[in-house]
């Protein structure tokens, strides 16, 4: 992969800012779409729910970005960032569960924008083998571990139900995949040199609950 | 709602207290569901990846829990933090958007199973109207005022392909709903008054990304 040289060393970074950099990456792709050249740090701040010295100081962990007085050139801040987050990286994923969260997941355009392609989808469901969505054919869960062993897979996604996500993960950590993506209700533990992303809506939605609670009162 | 008395006032709370909040709770209830009646600070904070200081100041804005050297009650602290986040309080949502999403948010056990329920979906598209999801009948999206004005709503879901969120959102808000949990991937600005959550899945991918990119280092 790509490796941006001379750029302080990453790893060690707090986990807020490696969780706000997509927020930023997000909406400097939102100004470009809308032919917005450039930003001051106070105005990206504030649109961002952030001060203007954290973003400074989460960006300086990456090296240096923009210019007193002028503010961010936001193409070249976007680029960056991306870079930083593997984005356009051509990264290979493959999807387990094709129900309805794995149909939305596959449909999200977003993804193969930024160069995240699901390259193949896995079910045990027997109506729904053989079935083609967005052009991939769904194959049996048999057939995962030999299509492991075959392609280099950066991303695995699961979008089964609770109880078979652990021994998914289990195969994708055998397999050799580098990250997993789990959307199934059930927190997974990594193994030695894999990478868990455990999503959880329902925690946005108990933020959302409180949020709602407190203009209540 | 309930609010619990003697307890310092949370609004101002910093933003990362509260988006941690449900993380706690939801580790707490699996411990729960295992049976575990209490746990040392230190543990709870290895578990949930922060330190125990960190656990002890993000609860204390909202009052004492845990005892020196015995550590927190797993039953009474998960209480506690539920009463907080505005769990069971029998929160009334409507969706919209009856695709691949919605029907995934209709069908996710968790939601009822903590007192949000989605009392009715709303779509545009003919071929579902009329249609049952989960005992509940899928209405014309022309009949959303309507629902509003009849009934109080506290949480709107949207789950429509970014084009139609905006408005979507804007018949909401006319329509007194107090929070808009946004999964169209458009950031949606609040009017005053009411709370909007924007869904971002693919920052958690990018995240991910960013993780297995330093992993590969």
């Amino acid at each position: 992969m790509a490796q941006s040289k001379g750029r302080v060393k990453s790893q060690g970074i707090p986990v807020g800012v490696i969780n706000r950099l997509p927020h930023y990456y997000r909406y400097l792709s939102s100004l470009m779409a809308r032919d917005v050249e450039r930003i001051s740090s106070r105005e990206l701040a504030s649109k961002l729910g952030v001060t203007a010295s954290q973003i400074r100081q989460d960006l300086s962990y990456f090296g240096c970005f923009g210019q007193p007085g002028y503010g961010y050139r936001v193409q070249e801040l976007q680029a960056e960032i991306g870079k930083i987050l593997g984005v356009n990286e051509n990264m290979h994923m493959v999807l387990v569960g094709a129900g309805n969260l794995g149909m939305a997941l596959m449909k999200y355009p977003n993804f193969r924008r930024r160069g995240f392609y699901i390259r193949a989808i896995f079910d045990s469901d027997i109506n729904k083998i053989g079935q083609e969505v967005e052009g991939i054919e769904i194959k049996p869960v048999s057939e995962l571990e030999k299509y492991l062993s075959r392609f280099n897979v950066d991303i695995g996604i699961i979008a089964t139900p609770a109880g078979a996500a652990p021994e998914i993960a289990s195969i994708f950590m055998n397999g050799g995949v580098k990250g997993i993506w789990n959307f199934a209700p059930v927190s997974l533990n990594p193994e030695e040199g894999v990478v868990i992303e455990n999503v959880h809506i329902s925690e946005s939605l108990m933020t959302l609950s409180y949020k709602v609670k407190e203009k209540d009162k």
